[in-house]
Parts: structure tokens; sequence; C-alpha cells
């Protein structure tokens, strides 16, 4: 029999938090680790024509691009109509995978200080090649060999019988514009054991996470989303003051979900309008939003040596911004209840920013999206964080967002627009423990701010 | 600015809850209340031919039981694949309606003690037509005049610049096996305002209806799932023991959903393989599972006074029940992680069993669902609950249920098969504060917890 709430776990993470160096590799080095892991194996990833594909295919009464398999994912099409807000129905390609990955950090007390086992890791759509990911990151055609690849390593830590304690465990959404209802768990598990090591992981602190997170490009999203979940003290602080209640934060979701109507039909690629397919792509006539295409991959240190794939490439870098004000001297930020196609229900909480300003470049500026004029205008000062992320490099190549954190302009009005609401972090810290609140984009955010990545707000 | 976590709300809802008198009605005079109301209203409801149903009709092409409006709600077809359990694919009808509802019940202090605003209502699915509901019960095709009906009463406690505090705000699931992806909004609004009275409305204290919950039939199943989400202080005890920590319950549920491969394909009603349709009733050969009927309503309360509509009648009388077990002194509930066809999210926590007995008759002994022998067959010194309930009365017709808790023949062994977790009240009640976590099964029991019907655990 124990308490329901666990105490000690808060403190510990704090203690992680503060210590920008731990019993690994100096925070500083971890950048050459990461360039050293990329000489030690070969990799290389192509574009190729749709042709070149190998196991995939355009299915021919569909036009729906299928794997032989029938696993991994598919690209599909979707049409949706919302009977709230700003834009008529509208069709796209999407990725359709039913498959419930695991996104799996492994922890461990070294020297008093909980530490992560963090793999240096390559995913093909990231510029970089490779990037600081989780202890393991799988799907379940990878952890059930449907590529007969390799085993996943350290993966007995995270499925069956689990030899650690659970920290958190929890299965979140993914981008809602670009897969149709995804989720992946997202797990952390602490250990006592003595967990074999390899040369493509380093045991690093939430401290040393949180100072690579100030640095472009290092620290991958499928990292940032299950670092999100983290109970950290400010998330577990129920007696904290806030502008809002957390049930009163819980009503205004719910009233937000049962506001929009939103209505998913599932077409087929070929029916998909305004969106055709070349030889090398599946896009739009005026080049918006994103195309489908296709890459070919050589690496040394995947469960599979070689393959080819389909990728969704955006036509443009993103802005990803929390603006952030206080109230009464406490720190806020201001989410978005944002409605996505492939969102399971409806809507989740996103930041105030998050939009490719090139797709709206043509709207008057009357039009274009709230708040996004001030993000891009901020001055200096008024930032408090900044760094360009990858989003998950085996669906999305170049897939990159400016993220931001913006001190609100203080001459603007306390009350928000409809649809946005001002939350502390540690609010939305306790949203992140539970599925489907806080989508991934405003995760890797306050996955920055869990770890001191973000300065004082 | 206000402390995150309210406070007072836990003890008034005690204080209500051991309140069996109040101000309004005496509690034993309530049923009599209702019977008044029935003769004071002309309510008959007749079977007929789906050729007599006005304003519905099965769709030419798909077969599809729809309304001219294109609202309400529709009968279709739906196709599922389970990739764990002992089921092989199946197909059956589902209720198709996308909208959210509304089943909000006002709350007010009376003589210092909280009191909540009961409707007499009529639903035509119900054997004794009229219940103890919500003070709103509304579709938004109700509430947005689409049946030209007259307004819902007390609507503005619950929708635009409320006139009063939110209790509790939560989506909640319907009948996972009945109701494609169904959800209602679960409100308690409280109010200082002086409330016009209606003779169909009483206030009555969350004991007494914790009293009339162990009546059959006589609170329905709207009021019930309200009543699941309220704040109690032991939902909100997070330092109340418990075999499982919340995080711990938070990741076994996590797991089971990963685990569960659950594909759901919406197919024409006049495909699915294994029904079909007569002049009365779209059935199986066999018998088993339920009905698609229709029915003529006379009614001179409802907000329109003659229609006719569909109705699912299932074949048989349900058993629900919780087992309970103390585990260090402490009661817990022996939750089954059940996977619905209709539920958005793969699964939720359910009673122990949840059966209609005559549907498993026809299998071995050893392959009819866990538990439902033992309950079935319990000692009656072992039951602390039992009563019949009915299911939402506007979509099920004679819905009924034997709702029980049993206390677990302590000779049975302490550790549950896989998909079942023993876990307090309290930290079922927590969870029935986020959406869709606990069904809506598990929730009717719940209520009875909450309210004081069930005797001590």
């Amino acid at each position: 029999m124990r308490r329901r709430a666990e105490t000690g776990l808060p403190g510990r993470l704090a203690r992680s938090a503060a210590a920008t160096e731990g019993a690994g590799p100096r925070t500083d080095e971890v950048a050459d680790w990461l360039a050293e892991r990329v000489r030690a194996h070969r990799f290389r990833v192509d574009r190729i024509p749709f042709a070149a594909l190998d196991g995939w295919s355009f299915a021919p009464d569909s036009g729906n691009l299928v794997h032989r398999s029938g696993r991994f994912f598919s690209v599909e099409g979707v049409g949706v109509t919302v009977d709230h807000g700003p834009f008529p129905p509208w069709q796209q390609p999407i990725i359709h995978q039913p498959e419930v990955g695991i996104l799996g950090i492994l922890a461990k007390e070294i020297d008093g200080v909980l530490h992560f086992l963090m793999q240096a890791k390559m995913e093909p759509g990231n510029r970089n090649l490779l990037q600081l990911s989780p202890t393991v990151q799988a799907t379940r055609s990878n952890y059930t060999k449907v590529h007969k690849g390799a085993d996943v390593r350290y993966l007995e830590y995270f499925l069956g019988p689990r030899r650690g304690r659970v920290l958190a465990d929890v299965l979140q959404s993914e981008h809602g514009s670009w897969f149709l209802r995804k989720a992946n768990r997202n797990v952390l598990v602490e250990t006592d054991e003595d967990v074999p090591p390899h040369e493509d992981f380093r045991w690093l602190t939430l401290g040393q996470i949180g100072r690579l997170l100030r640095l472009d490009n290092l620290v991958n999203m499928d990292a940032r989303t299950v670092l999100a979940g983290l109970p950290t003290s400010s998330a577990d602080d129920r007696l904290a003051r806030a502008l809002h209640t957390d049930r009163e934060l819980l009503s205004w979701i719910t009233a937000q979900r049962a506001r929009h109507e939103v209505r998913v039909e599932r077409l087929p690629l070929a029916e998909v309008r305004g969106w055709h397919r070349t030889p090398t792509a599946v896009e739009r006539a005026d080049g918006r939003y994103f195309r489908v295409v296709a890459v070919a991959v050589e690496a040394g240190s995947r469960e599979t040596a070689d393959w080819t794939q389909p990728l969704i490439e955006p036509t443009g870098r993103g802005v990803t911004a929390f603006l952030t004000r206080r109230f009464g001297g406490v720190p806020h930020l201001l989410v978005h209840a944002r409605v996505e196609a492939g969102l399971l229900d409806v809507l989740e909480l996103a930041p105030t920013v998050q939009y490719v300003p090139e797709n709206y470049a043509h709207l008057d500026p009357d039009d274009r999206p709230p708040f996004l004029a001030e993000v891009l205008a901020a001055d200096p000062r008024r930032i408090r964080y900044e760094a360009v992320h990858s989003e998950e490099g085996g669906r999305f190549l170049d897939a990159e967002s400016r993220y931001l954190v913006v001190e609100a302009d203080p001459g603007t009005p306390p009350d928000p627009p409809e649809g946005y609401l001002w939350v502390t972090p540690g609010q939305l810290g306790a949203l992140a423990q539970h599925a489907r609140y806080v989508n991934v984009q405003a995760r890797t955010l306050l996955a920055c701010i869990n770890a001191g990545a973000v300065g004082p707000l």
C-alpha cells in the first residue's frame, strides 16, 4: 500500500535540472560526440523518384502510397470540415499510421542525481541526420521485426515485465496536420541496475539536456515530447496561484472541444482535390503547405542498414512561439485551442503561434494568424528562448521550426481573444501527464521549460 | 489570482451527500411526484414499422437509417478488428451522432447545503417513461432548434456567458457498443441566483439522490453520468493510500491502450454481415445483442409534442458489477480495461462485469466472460449495492441492467488477470474528472458511490 501521489520525484527532477554537468560527457562535448558518431557510421540520404522506392508503391485503385507488407505507414487522403473558424472545407494528403510506437527514456541515479540515457540516432529527415534521441524510439513494426532488422537496444526496460519504476507513461498525439490520429507512448523508466553501455548512448542530466536545447537541431522531437511529461514540482503544485483554477481550465478545454464540430473523412490519395502527383512529389500547384517525396537511406547504426521510404517535406520553416506574461507576479503562457485535422479529439492546446509564415503571406495582414506579426517583430530583449528544432526526422524532411518564448507586449489587453487562454507552465505540465491535452509543438516548448533551457519568465 | 485547486468544494459535496432530506420534497415523496408528473402529461409510446417513421428513412444507396434534415443521428454500420482478445472481426449496426450534447445539472446552496435541480423527464425508451434527469439534457439539434421545438429550459446557465461557477465540466463517452464515438458534455454549474421554479423540476440534495439511486429505474443515465464527475474529497485526496500509485494507474491504462490495435471501419448499414432488415427491425438471425426498431411518441412535456424515431433495443437485461475488496483496510474496485467498438480511444475503464448473460449462454462455461459467474452466484450477504437502471431512454428501448457492487470472494487470489486492476473509488473518481477514462457503466456505479447509495465497502 502506497500513497497515491509520490512526493520525492519532483525534487529529484529539480536537482537533475539544476545539474548542468553530470557523470557522463561534459555538456560542451556532446555536440562533438554527435559529430564523431556521424563520422563513425556511413550515413547518406538521397532524394529519389517514387519509381525507385523499394517495397513502396501507389495502390492501383486508391492511389494511396503504401508498403507491400501492409505495415509501417501509408500516405492517404483526408477531407476536413470545421464548422467554426476561418477555413472553408479542405482536402489534403495525410500519414496513416495506426500503430502505437514507443518513445522511451531510461533514467538512473548516478552520484545521487537522475541521469537520462540519450541516444545518438540517425533519422533521414534531419538536415544534420543525427540528433540526441530517447533511449528507445521504435514503432511496433520496429520492435516486432516486420523489417527483419536487429533487436531494438534497451527495449526490455519498456516492454513486458519491467526492470524499473515508471516515472511517466502517457499516449501522446503527434503533428495533427500531417498524421491521422497518430499516437506514441511517451515513457520514462528508472532503473537501479547496471545498464550495459553502448557507444551510441550517453548518460546526461536534465540540466545538460536543457543546455543542449538552447542549440539548434540537437535534441530531437521524440526526446522533447517525452521530457514534456515529467512530473515536475510546478506541475504537481496544485496550491500554486494562477489566473484560472485547474477546474476552470478543464472546463475551458471542454467548451472549446464542444464548440467545434469537425468532420474528418478518409479519402483515397488519388481523389484529394488540389494536389497532384509528379514522378518525384505529391504537391499543390501553389506550392503551399508540404510535399510528399521519397528518399533512399544508407545508415550503419539503424536496425536495418539501407532502405527507401516516403517523407513529408514542409515548404517553409515554421515559427512556433508561446507569448508569456506575468499576472500577480506569476508567469503565464498563452495557449491556443487549435483544431488540427488529424487529432483524435478535435483540438489540443498549442503554442500561441504555430505557423509557416509563407503559407499566409498572400493574405491581407488582417487575415493573417493572430499574434504572428507580434512574434516576428518582437524586440530581442523580450525573447526568453529561441532555437531551431526539427520535427520527427523519420517521417518529415527538413521540417524545422524556430521555437520561441516571447514576453508579450505589456501594452496589449490581458483578455485574450476567443480560443486563447493564459495558463501557468505548471498547469500545462499537469495536463501533459494525461493523453491528448497538449500538442507536440507545445510539448517541445514545455520540455525546454522543464529542462531549464528557457530564461526567467 | 487564485489557487489552482479549490479546497472548499469536496467538503460541501460531502455535506450534501450526508443530507438525506433537503429543502425540496421529502425523499420518499419523489417517486410519487414522478408518478404525478406522468399523469399530468399524456405520454404514450408505440412500436411502429419503419415505413411509418416520419422524416426517417433508409437511404437508397447505403441503407443507413437517416433523418431527412441530416441532423439528430443515423444508424449506420461498422466493421471492427481487435488484434488481441477472444473475438474474431465482427460487423454491427451502430448509432452515428457526431453532435456533442449537454448534460447539465444546476446546483445551488439552500440553507447552507448544496441542492441539485432535477427534472422529471420523459424518454421514450424507458419502461416507466419518466425518470429523474439533469436540469438540461439536450443535443445540439435540440438547443439549436433543428426540430423547431420549444426553448430548452435553464439552458442559459450552461451556454454562453455563464450565470454561475463551474463545479465540473468534462466530455464523456457513452455506450461504446452502440454509439460510434459519441461524446456529451457533462457539466455542473452552481448559481447564487433565484432560479425560476417550474413544475417539472425539484431541488434535491446529493444524499436524497443517493437514496433514490437505491430504487429501480428512478434516476436516469444522464443524471448518473454527471454525478460521477463530482470532485469528491476521496477523488481529491492524493495522499490517500492505494495498492497502486496514481502514476502506476495511468501507466497501466497507457499500456492497455498501446497493447490493443483496434481498427474500426464505417460501413453502409445495408452491407453489415449477419444482420438483416424486416419491416419492423434490423436484427440478427440468432437474436443476439440488439435490434434496431422504431417507435411513435406522444408527449406533452418535451420540446416537441409528438414524433417518431428509431431506437436500439437490447435483447436481454445486462448485469453490470464492480467486485470490491479491501487491501490494507482500504476498499478497492476491480476495473476492466474494456475495448468497445465505438470508443474514441480504444478502451475505457469499465466495471468488472458488464454483459448480457444471454449473449454468452451458448458458450462453454470456461469461455464465458470472467467474473460473470461469480457475480451471478454471489451470496446476498456480499452484495453491497443492487438496483436496476435504464440506459439513455432517448436512444435505447428497455435497455436495463442490474447494477451491483459485490464483495469479492475472499478466497480468490489478489492478483487479477491481464486487463483488470484494483483501484480505489477515489482514484476512479479522479479519472472521471478527465475525458474518456471511465466508461458510462462504470460512471453509473461511481455516481452511486459518490451519492452514498452504496453501503460500506
